[in-house]
């Protein structure tokens, strides 16, 4: 293959093979980095792309956002986690465009990375439905910086409420509105109420903790919607024991800095309230965007790219995606859910799919194996949808820690988060409970 | 006592027995902290107001700089802490002045506390020599914020470095620049020669982190100058063995984006770095200038209030400052040093100062019982003056690492921090290095 220099392109220290496959992919989450480890011991130069330096174990950041844990403990620097694999180097940076003719990505500053095959993997962020200004009193829970957010407002909803003389203003800071009960809605409301009944418990002099109202909001007709039916019910009494009271068939119509107001089928309701928690709607990555203006890629209404049946864009074979940004819908005729293993999965056929291919084979069509899923509403309480077997409680719980240990990378991470979830469990607190303020350095009131 | 009701008064919640003595104490460090605790059992209502949520551990905030450990190991939530001292509650809030004559402090809201004693215990910031400017580019390391900040300025200086094409820049990434070469500077120069030698080995393609330099910049003759000369050389010996070049008697005099200026005795010299850290200069916190005004007390050219041998303002009895704020020189004839067994011992003395006063009993003078000084730098290397008895190297570290365990506020820290640290020693790893963005909620690229 003729490969023109590219004074642009960023260089990698002169160690490279230059006649290797060389493999782009675009973000570092689940997706990703199953893909860059798959490839790792192939006759590829992987370039892992991402604008963090972490992996994200996004399952666990509602314990970050309700200060059950730190947020190294579900984080894992990327280079570390691929150091022994010579040959996949990381970059941290910014993908801006994909210049499909030249077959390179643009970063934000301007530097190209050249690839023969690209990976882009850089998944979904929440949605407004088209009310962005919400964005700024009801956080959502993407990334650290969100669940870092969130856990902020909690926690000072709590100090402002002690502090607060009129009655009207505290009960305001002591209402919790969480909006949406998918599985991210009902694990923050579960884990609001451990906080506000177990673990500030005589932490306050002049409010008590457990007053807090924590309401759940959902447009449909139960929680957790994509369970059955009999564990949303098992799941809702798991929720009424911490306190959370459920609004069913609510729709949210403004979110101001006091109050959110909901529509129901018969009335408006306006719920004052410090504290809004967003676990509502997804859009897709702005990559999705751009593979739509440089490859003619297809998006369905919220941004993810429609796919081929091996994951290619079409009339793009050597552009794959994979993970939440990806709609794939060949195998039940609609898009596979936004979690985790479809996203392993993805990326290791990715991979053996990039291997086929260097060795003149083909690759049978992806095909996600699903092997349940899981949803905990804190303390001993989880329901577990495995198909023919569905069961909730304790059982489904221990499932719970074990299946989230497994998966989490890098064993020093798991050995922390065993510790704190066993000390949480002993003496029903919470390690990180810091309020930390966004800003670059220091002033000097208190230092 | 006649007590009028202040409609502006933050309240008690109707738990608090009006007769009983107020003591309002302001910062939740060291110092704040043991006065609070020692005065739990008490007949008096305690008030702790702090800006923060949690009591740090600043001597091993430069550890969470260079991604040793995590903001949560090293804090302390207040309210946790102080949990079952039910005569003393802990507010949120940021004291902009004392009112001396209705003897009541002001937070920045308008809200007031009153109080019969105050002690004052907001200790020091950094300062940069009325170089105000400096600040954006040379963080300093007094608060969690700045820790963070000093992390993601190192880490990303080694991710910017991975991809810099042009030597000249390159290097100017991988230079670091610590000015100020007390147990700080020193402390921070080891570590992030550890960082570069150790635990980044193996980690980058385009560059080699060994070949960082780490360059440690102070105006005086010697390293760690309050210890004793012998030390000094043996801590410098030991910086010297994780690659830490020393320059003495160099005054920094401008810090830009891309370089730092310094003058030495017979030139001035300019060295190309992007991520100079600030550990040179202490100014008082704010809250002096403050007493300086209301109550009249005398400042030192740093800011400190001068006190009384007993620790209060002259003639202001019911005001007690501890801390680093406080310039005690009755016993020594110059400041005591800013470290943290001054600061307990002074809460300690502040507390039993006030129970002495409402039994009508006199308390002598304060004394710092000095138990001796430490520093370490890295990986079983540190230095220990007790006086008569000094030593260094591997005994001193583990006296170190014993001491600052003991120290430390809660058992649950400790063993999340020995774990880790055991962790690190074991395999040269850091566990936190995480470049985390300072902002309020997510934007969406890649989420």
């Amino acid at each position: 293959m003729a490969r023109e220099e590219n004074p642009s392109d960023v260089i990698w220290g002169g160690r490279t093979d230059a006649r290797r496959h060389r493999v782009v992919i675009v973000g570092g989450g689940f997706g990703g980095l199953y893909a860059a480890r798959s490839l790792a011991r192939s006759p590829t130069a992987v370039t892992l792309l991402d604008r963090r330096n972490f992996h994200l174990f996004q399952p666990l950041l509602y314990q970050v956002a309700t200060g059950g844990l730190s947020p190294s403990n579900i984080s894992s620097p990327l280079r570390e986690v691929l150091r022994g694999k010579q040959r996949v180097r990381v970059l941290m940076g910014d993908v801006v465009d994909v210049d499909v003719a030249q077959r390179q990505v643009v970063l934000a500053d301007g530097d190209t990375v050249a690839y023969d095959t690209l990976i882009v993997a850089t998944g979904v962020s929440h949605d407004y439905f088209g009310n962005e200004a919400w964005r700024q009193n009801a956080p959502g829970l993407k990334t650290m910086e969100d669940a870092l957010e969130m856990r902020r407002k909690v926690l000072y909803a709590f100090e402002a409420a002690e502090r607060e003389r009129d009655p009207t203003r505290r009960r305001a800071w002591l209402n919790f509105v969480v909006v949406g009960a998918g599985p991210t809605g009902v694990e923050l409301a579960g884990a609001l109420g451990e906080l506000a009944n177990d673990t500030l418990k005589h932490e306050f002099r002049a409010i008590d903790p457990a007053d807090s109202q924590i309401i759940l909001l959902e447009g449909g007709d139960r929680i957790l919607p994509n369970f059955p039916a009999d564990l949303s019910a098992k799941a809702l009494k798991a929720l009424e024991r911490l306190g959370v009271t459920l609004r069913l068939q609510s729709y949210v119509t403004d979110v101001r800095p006091d109050a959110v107001t909901i529509e129901t089928a018969t009335r408006e309701v306006i719920i004052p309230t410090r504290c809004v928690l967003w676990a509502a709607g997804v859009k897709a990555s702005p990559l999705g965007q751009v593979l739509h203006r440089s490859a003619g890629a297809e998006l369905d209404k919220i941004g993810r790219v429609s796919v081929n049946p091996d994951l290619t864009v079409p009339n793009h074979p050597e552009i794959i995606v994979i993970g939440d940004l990806a709609n794939f819908s060949h195998q039940t005729g609609s898009p596979l859910p936004g979690v985790a293993p479809v996203a392993m999965q993805q990326g290791r056929y990715a991979a053996k799919r990039i291997r086929n291919q260097m060795r003149g084979r083909e690759t049978a069509p992806f095909r996600y194996a699903d092997k349940g899923t899981l949803a905990t509403i804190g303390r001993s309480a989880a329901v577990a949808d495995f198909g023919k077997l569905r069961f909730s409680g304790w059982l489904a719980w221990v499932l719970w820690l074990f299946i989230h240990l497994l998966f989490l990378i890098q064993f020093r991470n798991r050995v922390l988060v065993v510790f704190q979830w066993a000390w949480s469990y002993l003496t029903r607190n919470r390690s990180t409970r810091l309020i930390v303020e966004h800003r670059g350095s220091s002033d000097s009131n208190h230092p």
